[in-house]
């Protein structure tokens, strides 16, 4: 970590800086410039957080040098990370189709259920069915679809659903973005041995979501596959976007296979076959459409 | 709802329009203009959602009337709800000192608990408390605050945790952003007479935060407050900012009360001091803060 | 123009709408809900604003119609516009190379100049030439590039240089971001018969885009190309992003052509061939870059 | 300037980013940490831009230790800079009201003109009045304004418009955003000695609103007041909203004015009172709005 600290900043300062630095285990590296002291905090700077140091006083900016990511960077291992799911290859070079119907299954690589899906909107129509129904009905699904040699991707939107989804036999567990800050949940799901996407929220920064990576590899689980699913626009009538920078820079920086949800993203100013090109250019690994 | 057709759409498009639109219970009104045909949807609109019409053929455009909520805007009620708990009133004129520490209690008009809170940095020493202790201490600090008078918000962060937060006897429940869209949670919260703070998240828009508060007033708990926490900056060394703009909005179409957080938007360039100054121009119930 | 009343609106205030509307030249049509008072304003809306409306007492909100652009659309010209320079066509199907670098001409199908580039940085070394001295050096290029066969398109960075580059034989003038505010040279360039690129800056929608486009048309050039160069972004690190949703945008309710620049937008997150990929998939007709 | 190398970059590519450091005359100062290999460029690194490294084989990022400001920082002058126009204060502690209107003058301590404006309306209703009649209109504004000894703020749009500006002896040339860009326009103005306002536009984040008002500090005139006029909203509705929070960075980090212009940021959610609290409490010196 390097502390920029203010141009008037004194020795005290300078000294409660370094007291602190060491405090947590790591040493002090000062380098007195004209117009700025700057102090290198030599070690794992990854124990403690840049706001801990910036609250202290004449300290004007804290920069991290490390990320906050490790285990699932390129760094640790260079070469795609490949996820092997009945046959089908998650990563890698591979590109593959995953259906949002079970419909469409019979061409596609994949298919992702979202059984517990609630309407948003209070006054829709309540559908009736209760939760033991759906769990039925994904039992079912998950069946039908594991006959026809198909990996299905379970949606789970609480934490209380993992059990149920497992029992279901789901082969991956979906994460969708508002389980982002959960890391309950999330230490739940890094003690399992079962693959998971991990979709970032629309506010996120590609930063956040490799984060929150690290955490389920950190408990245990490697089979982590990040999810891309939607981030603000500025466009009035479309609240939502691809987020194909997000997705290039992940591609870079980790070896963990990426795949882009589009089927809540089409409008009538963006077609579901242009947003599957834009996923394609961007590098994914996978596309979850409602595609025919 | 009104439905701007595209210039060249034919008759047979708008047949499919009038259709859907009685279908479910409404009534057409179809206006031809020079340029466009407009067709009015009479009736209650809330029943449907506008895309269900934007993906008919030769649709341009779908404007909704109404808004998603009803019970909780001024149109309902105009004077503002104000709640009572132990004494003290969240909404009305007056302006509330929440503090974010026990230890500011005596000097507050309330105080905000976080007993669930995990670190989100994968690498931060581990609090090595278990849930169980973590209710314990809540119990005793709860027990501690009403003991001097004080009604205590308590935060939880999981659907787990309602039942620990009623035993231990919180005044209210704050559902922090991330569970904006976790319907299954609302609907537990919407059941209970129990006060709640509502946030809305980093990238939630005033109407999704107005429609999930609509939500929960429909099962049945009227006792909501709205909070805002921060969302999405710009400056790229500061990822939050107060959503003043939000809290002015919804405080003219709600007579909701409305509380601020700011105990995590401060920063070097942020002082705490003006946070509260901003949240109070703007007009909030109550701010939630660390300050002194 | 359609105007929704507030719920508790008045007669005396639906009468002063339709007298605003009236007065307009445009007639109105009522249709009162049981919620709502809507009502419709038939005729020309382009000669006022929605602000004029909404201002009134009790109206809620004013919701267009019509677009402000009309020229330029695909509804007055359903087949893509081609513009042809030098023999080579902006706008159709073909993909156009562009050159952001005399050197690599050679295999361009178009070459971009940018004479009157200035650091936005003060305290970088300043480039002693003059404006004299940038004028000489950009007539010789165009010349020599003239020789080879390439059109020009020339960047002007203020109202003064139109001169300079039309005498230079600059074959195609092209407005940065920052020219999109300036109807005053929007003015003047509109009743010029140069082909003109004209670029969104990076808070700009795509209306405010269109719009400008159809101010020029309205002038009489029909001789424009959209030019994206990049939006904001919300990762820290990195400050524009390709807006490949307004290119896709455009493409659908525009027949002009569309070029992408990403000589400024690429880093190392996000590698330029990626970027000229994803600017060919959002269905650009031309790409202006510094790849080899 | 401190440049982060990646995890396995070389001897050379030290060597590289050394021989660079060295050639714009500033030393380098190399710390080998475990994971990483840091090198400080110490000297003035205002000379060159963190791009020309960040492109160099096996760096990671480039972080800048000082800022592209310096003449208008706290750091060169502690206490706020006030400038005087005609007997009235712009910074310090006071806060101006300035008026929108020469119709409220009498009321107000400044005014504020903007002869130039066109409508971005295409099909507005086209203001007849040539340019010479808009800076007939000017003098005379002006001329009546100085009789009733009130400062006149004139808004420029363009640089063939200073002239025009300064003949009508106008107190201040206001810049609005779009200007930002415009260096060469700086570089005319910094060479003046009348005051000016500098507004960020839409897009804008603080620290090139401070890198333009040191552009213009740096050629000599020293009379710069900071303006906020507006920066992008999510709200679909309404697009740009009052950027608080660049206001109360740059009234800590610069000791010049700061002022709001709140006239066209006001809606039905917003209320120009509520605008013109939220300024005060933001910190600026003066508002220019349109309240009676």
């Amino acid at each position: 970590m390097i502390i920029v600290m203010q141009k008037q900043a004194g020795e005290a300062a300078v000294a409660r800086v370094v007291d602190f630095i060491r405090s947590r285990g790591l040493q002090e590296h000062i380098s007195r410039g004209e117009e700025r002291t700057i102090i290198g905090a030599v070690g794992d700077e990854r124990v403690f957080s840049p706001n801990d140091l910036e609250n202290l006083p004449e300290v004007e900016r804290v920069v991290r040098v490390l990320n906050d990511w490790k285990i699932i960077s390129r760094e640790s291992r260079a070469e795609d990370s490949v996820i092997q799911v009945r046959g089908v290859a998650f990563g890698g070079s591979g590109m593959l189709d995953i259906a949002a119907d079970e419909a469409r299954a019979a061409s596609a690589d994949a298919v992702f259920l979202d059984p517990f899906y609630l309407s948003v909107r209070p006054y829709a129509e309540v559908d009736t069915s209760s939760e033991k129904g759906q769990i039925l009905q994904m039992r079912a699904q998950v069946a039908r679809l594991h006959e026809a040699g198909k990996p299905v991707l379970v949606r789970i939107r609480d934490v209380r659903q993992i059990e149920a989804a497992l029992d279901a036999e789901a082969d991956i567990l979906y994460l969708g973005g508002e389980l982002m800050s959960n890391r309950a949940l999330q230490d739940e799901v890094g003690r399992l041995n079962t693959p998971v996407v991990l979709c970032k929220d629309k506010h996120h920064r590609a930063d956040d979501w490799l984060v929150a990576a690290e955490h389920i590899a950190l408990r245990g689980n490697r089979h982590i596959i990040l999810g891309e699913a939607g981030t603000l626009s500025f466009e009035p009538e479309h609240t939502y976007r691809l987020d194909v920078d997000a997705i290039v820079r992940v591609r870079r920086v980790t070896h963990l296979p990426v795949i882009a949800n589009i089927t809540r993203l089409w409008h009538n100013d963006m077609p579901q076959e242009v947003l599957y090109r834009l996923a394609q250019a961007s590098g994914v690994n996978g596309v979850v459409s409602s595609l025919p």
